[in-house]
């Protein structure tokens, strides 16, 4: 098995030398997911860290929400963070698309008004949030719907909204090779399972056109290019903190970071034991460096060796 | 490349003598997607098969339609054909259910009223068909939704109404490992590919719950089973006839029959030549063991040699 190691105190002074930038994730790590407050003792944790002179940003795979609504979220969290500490899948896929792919036309979206709003921000031309009722009888009357020739690129996240007029929209203008495909982020569930998330919307359009939409959520590559390019980050002197291996670990073994679990979202430590027990490379590449219960235990091991 | 012969005068014999039992898809061999009326000769080329004493079954993987209703498309399509001969996926999924599973709770259906029509004529009780609107605010409103203890079953098939909540819905039965979870079919797109199909409603909903769902259309072995067992055909003694490689031909292979492919419809012969060339067992398992260009092409050629 790959090690993942237990930090204590004996490790965990080399494990804090060796980061200048911190990449935690949110919901599972800051607070749990239906909460209204922190779990405790980690907003005191995120500030030792800030005052051991490390970077923070909150990296996110919820595409509900712009920066700016989660600076809020944050705020009534109990962490100070500012819109360039945040760094969530809709403003990653703005990023990939005005400066990946410098791309300028206009975008349908299957999402929600954290995109719309993200977009807004980067002057990226956009349809297609909110209710899209029909009131067709048959399959052939949605063969009446109308399709704009301007866009050449379709975005899928996170929509309450996501119905099978959305499926075909997003179908048609997909059935043009030269149209890009972006996914902000392809969790299968979320709210600790009970929900379904944006890897089913995904695994739709998939499906339905046979293409593979470029991914710029956590574990894909585009978020750690973003990071790199508009944060100044460097990989290797980054720490990657999440309650996910398929996506908050797998981020890290992809840019080359180092990958710390707390078990006290998605993840438990049996499911380590299941990815370190496969002989797959995919699973191989989830197995985080470094596991802690609780990241306010970090807090605690900063305080015994008399750090902060 | 493991052989797919052109049927001519040559062989056409020998082919005609090694079955008595010809399952056959519809729409892109008996007719095309969007027509009003059959592909020219195909239903004189129908009715020489029965005169040479072959048993003919229509088999669909078109879930919208009941069997009596695919009577009525069949006869306005100028074909011949009892409820019996129809083996449409909404009638394998309720044989399947009621003879297979034996079960007997309600089911939640992610479909159309062709479904309805085929669960109501085994007394299997049902519900889920036709619209689902919701007007709550957020995802947490969503938990308001009533889910009923006594389903123990889910069924997806084709449904325009396909939407947010109903994969919250599935989701939430498939929650219980207990819950089966069936799929009438999976075909990605319909309509000569315009239209995304059963597949991507399918593919959702096995992302979001991790589980795969036993399909009783084409090409899955649960069809199979009921044609054995139901109507008594002998596959050894069967041909299907089809324009689909990955639902008829695969039907062929799974299920020990022969395979004759068409060109009046999804697949062309580049198609076959592509799985021809790969190494996957999967595709190697879709290559006809006979192609025409056109089924009426098989009329002409009974003609030719002097059998009817």
């Amino acid at each position: 098995m790959a090690e993942c190691l237990l930090l204590d105190k004996s490790n965990v002074k080399e494990f804090l030398d060796s980061f200048d930038t911190i990449l935690t994730d949110c919901d599972g790590v800051l607070w749990e997911s239906a909460a209204e407050y922190p779990i405790p003792g980690v907003p005191e944790t995120i500030e030792q860290l800030k005052k051991l002179g490390k970077k923070v940003f909150y990296v996110s795979n919820n595409s509900t929400k712009t920066r700016a609504e989660y600076v809020v979220k944050c705020k009534k969290m109990q962490y100070e963070a500012t819109e360039e500490e945040i760094v969530g899948c809709a403003y990653t896929t703005a990023q990939y698309i005005k400066h990946t792919l410098g791309y300028e036309g206009k975008v349908y979206i299957i999402g929600s008004s954290g995109i719309a709003g993200e977009f807004d921000a980067e002057g990226i031309q956009h349809f297609g949030v909110g209710k899209d009722e029909w009131n067709g009888r048959g399959l052939r009357d949605l063969l009446d719907i109308q399709i704009d020739p301007q866009v050449k690129c379709v975005v899928v996240g996170f929509d309450l909204h996501f119905n099978y007029v959305k499926l075909f929209t997003a179908h048609q203008y997909l059935s043009d090779p030269g149209c890009a495909f972006i996914a902000t982020n392809t969790d299968s569930a979320l709210g600790g399972g009970i929900f379904p998330a944006t890897g089913p919307i995904v695994s739709a359009v998939e499906c339905s056109t046979g293409r593979k939409a470029t991914v710029c959520g956590k574990p894909q590559e585009p978020l750690g290019d973003i990071l790199v390019q508009q944060h100044g980050i460097d990989p290797k002197r980054t720490v990657m903190i999440g309650d996910r291996l398929d996506t908050d670990m797998a981020l890290a073994h992809n840019c080359g970071m180092k990958g710390l679990l707390v078990l006290t979202g998605f993840a438990q430590l049996e499911d380590v034991r299941y990815l370190a027990a496969s002989n797959s490379t995919a699973h191989q590449k989830q197995i985080p460096h470094y596991y802690l219960p609780n990241l306010a235990d970090l807090g605690k091991l900063i305080t015994k060796i008399g750090l902060v």
